[in-house]
């Protein structure tokens, strides 16, 4: 990997020459050197003289738009509107049941069609004005999702929702069609390994052949649509699936029959098939992009249904306005509530991406399916303000919160566990077993499941107190995150002095762990 | 500047010494070589175990955060409903003109707060735990000032909206303050050229100066917003508009004493001052958030309102749901021109800055004027379709799109042309006068005033086509943008057969220009 550096360095050294100054000016690419991209060539001022443009800012703005729409469907479902007075009976909770599904489908689907964006424009590797117009009208097609999936949550036996369903999956593929073989037809928009490949015709037909599969599963259900709509659901649930069912089993498949030989090899024989790690880079901005959203979702809804209506506040408060405000306490509270755990998730996802080398494919699915609950987190808040009014309930919407917490942390978790199994691969050497920052980074992602499942657990002992005991959670977290490294540090003493010599799991010997304790702390020597 | 480049290769050639094979996973940071951090050390695997951090997830999330909380505010404005048989009448214009100032008030004082953090890490290179938890904190506050506004703006006459503004503004200028302290305490957060140099104590002050002066004079106006409160508004736009007419003054200063010294000396001694360029990273992800966010505003509105009811569709539609669709038919058509534009519009921008080297301040305030006005776009949409209806107010209201198109791409256009007078500084040779780009980059910012101002001129002339004019001009713009390689160069062509010789604007001979225009759609020789 090392042998690649200094002909990436000499590339730059003779554009230079060639071009004075203005190398300083070339766009940098952020692609970690780790995703089989490591010798694009740096983008030259040539490059964008001639409308060829590196597409790492395209990517970014696919990324957050792509976020968005996976996780803007959570409003409706906290927009389902209970009435104090009002029952939790079965009509509300069809309703809500129903936007929940609409969620959680939009979220995959938007989810599958955001890792064949990430392939494709793993092969695609600079763009033109073409490319990103073309980009643009797949995004546009990509927004419409959330809408069929409304209708056909709305009216499952009238089959217009999954034809419409069907014509956008349609539309998407044609248009990555059109982009593969435009890239194709001009080969120096490619990635450099296929653009050098002997084979790449062939790259081609298998690139669209991956590309085409689902439309054309699309187009079938589109037709049963027309006289037996139950197979097309069929057919849609295969398409939603389909890649994550073959994740799955390839990853079952490598644990049964031993790991594949080392991701050197696969750096030199570029191929674009399922099984190819996800662009580190790329997995951060969309989850980036999820968290941010997930995190201001809320402060929507205070602005435009907290502020008091000038008349309300001169006949039910007396023109004053610190009670009026007073009576929508809670929903400010839920707010912080909701930010400060997102924004806690996010600073945990971030911590550990740091120490991560390479994203494979399970912990892919992992981050996705954390990400899916903490699009659930506003809902969860909104609920436990909602009820606040209502104690009966209020037990219920408390547990329902800290389920929510749990399985959002518990699966980022689980993509450490994950990235634990293969740590040579995966990790940084700081953060695999007997690194200097494994027990750190340990307590980071166990903080907030072992925090939700306490609550959990206190709720079912002092149901009274149920509230008090969310909120003393949500004030604590915050806290122990700030103090994290000084309480790793009292557990691993308190270890170390228990057992009267240094623990397994610390590799190192004791005068060395005491050094590393500080350093965070001080000034490097420097 | 190019004497730096070889100093940071032996850098990174040492760092490559000692670590081996690990330099290949070290973060990249995707800062633009010209802001005065062109020689930050690269972030080797030393500082991760640390848990010291490269700053650029913290600062692309920010970005996110800071502005979707930019844009957000004006889904209130699209919500203010007018019914059908409703007058527009005095009530709903004021509700409509309290939204509208309570967008354009959060978009600035954003902008304000998300400059201020743009210079606050150009200052701090690195992070920690610490200061991510930090810096969330402060993201939190800031996220909480629509609601001062949306309070303000529904009762201007109670103190209470300005008092809790000015507060939030101090607890954002004391998070900043512990931010800049953290980081002056262990100085191997900062950025390499404070770090080093040995007035860093001066820096320090220096700094704290700039950062509280904000939050001072809102403890002025929270002391005055409880007996006199006029003044304390005083004091508010004061702190808002602060940046801005500073920004002005100094602009024009330099236009009047003539240019600054070459900005090669600023890369030595480093300054903190409101005259530095702006990142031109950050600015592009800024800008990239606040395009996501609008272009996507509208389909969360379609998922919740035109998902028509089944009973409606029973008792009104005799159950046809196609029927009932055809009803909302124009929010749809809403939703996909305000896609078209908006992403056209950021194909523009992201086409520009492809070509700019480095964001000054004028630059940086265009920019903003342009995005305040894109994050209308989805309002004018709307209201069009709202309009389609009542065909009375619907001439009003494609001016009004028109108007505010018109706007949005005038000033991206302004961003090029005072580009343009510094050329030297701000642009890539490619895209200076006489340049092979310069022309296609004309054509392309010149593209949506021309069709906005076309169009508002039909609409005085043909008044009864209005809607038809504007929905001409939704289908021709992106098809224009296709083309436009070729019209530009069929443009050029038939310039010169016109004048029989080359224009003074192309400076190039005739045969090279021909060799130019075929470059783009032909591969390149390589």
């Amino acid at each position: 990997m090392t042998s690649l550096f200094p002909v990436n360095k000499e590339k730059e050294t003779s554009t230079e020459i060639e071009k004075g100054g203005s190398i300083m000016s070339r766009p940098q690419t952020p692609e970690p050197t780790l995703n089989g991209q490591e010798d694009t060539p740096v983008g030259s001022p040539d490059d964008v003289a001639d409308g060829i443009q590196h597409s790492h800012r395209m990517l970014s703005f696919s990324d957050a738009l792509l976020s968005i729409i996976a996780t803007v469907m959570i409003l409706p479902v906290t927009h389902t509107e209970i009435s104090p007075e009002q029952e939790f009976d079965k009509s509300v909770q069809r309703l809500l049941a129903t936007r929940i599904a609409v969620y959680l489908m939009t979220f995959l689907i938007v989810t599958v069609a955001w890792a064949a964006h990430t392939r494709l424009f793993q092969v695609v590797g600079k763009i033109d004005d073409t490319l990103a117009l073309l980009n643009l009208a797949c995004m546009m097609t990509i927004t419409f999702l959330p809408f069929t999936f409304s209708l056909m949550v709305t009216f499952p036996e009238v089959p217009l929702g999954i034809f419409l369903f069907c014509m956008c999956v349609i539309a998407i593929g044609v248009v990555q069609a059109l982009i593969v073989l435009y890239a194709f037809h001009f080969p120096h928009l490619l990635s450099p390994q296929i653009e050098r490949s002997a084979h790449r015709r062939l790259y081609r037909q298998h690139i669209l052949g991956i590309i085409m599969r689902g439309p054309a599963l699309c187009l079938a259900a589109a037709g049963f649509s027309l006289f037996f709509y139950p197979a097309s659901y069929l057919l849609m649930a295969t398409v939603i699936f389909l890649p994550y069912v073959s994740k799955a089993a390839g990853w079952c498949r490598a644990h049964l029959m031993g790991p594949r030989e080392p991701p050197a090899h696969s750096m030199e024989v570029f191929t674009f098939d399922l099984h190819e790690p996800l662009s580190k880079e790329r997995v951060e901005a969309f989850s980036d992009g999820v968290y941010a959203i997930v995190a201001t979702l809320l402060i929507l809804d205070i602005c435009e249904d907290n502020v008091p209506d000038a008349k309300d506040v001169k006949e039910k408060f007396q023109g004053s306005l610190v009670a009026a405000l007073g009576e929508s306490g809670p929903h400010f509270l839920a707010y912080f509530g909701s930010f400060a755990t997102v924004g806690l998730l996010w600073f945990a996802h971030h911590s550990l991406f740091l120490h991560i080398r390479r994203a494979t494919q399970p912990m892919g699915l992992l981050n996705t399916l954390s990400l899916a609950f903490v699009g659930g987190l506003p809902l969860a808040y909104q609920q436990t303000s909602a009820f606040a009014q209502q104690p009966r309930d209020e037990l219920e919407s408390v547990r329902v919160s800290c389920a929510i917490i749990f399985l959002a942390s518990i699966f980022q978790f689980a993509i450490w566990t994950t990235a634990l199994l293969r740590e040579g691969d995966t990790l940084q050497p700081s953060a695999r077993f007997g690194g200097r920052e494994h027990a750190f980074m340990f307590a980071k992602l166990a903080l907030y499941p072992c925090a939700s499942l306490l609550a959990f657990a206190c709720t079912c002992v002092l149901s009274s107190f149920s509230t008090a005991i969310f909120h003393a959670m949500q004030i604590a977290v915050p806290f122990t995150f700030l103090l994290l490294r000084l309480l790793v540090r009292l557990a691993l003493a308190s270890l170390r002095a228990l057992r009267g010599l240094v623990g397994p799991v610390i590799a190192q010997p004791a005068p060395g762990a005491a050094d590393e304790a500080q350093s965070p702390l001080l000034p490097a020597p420097c």
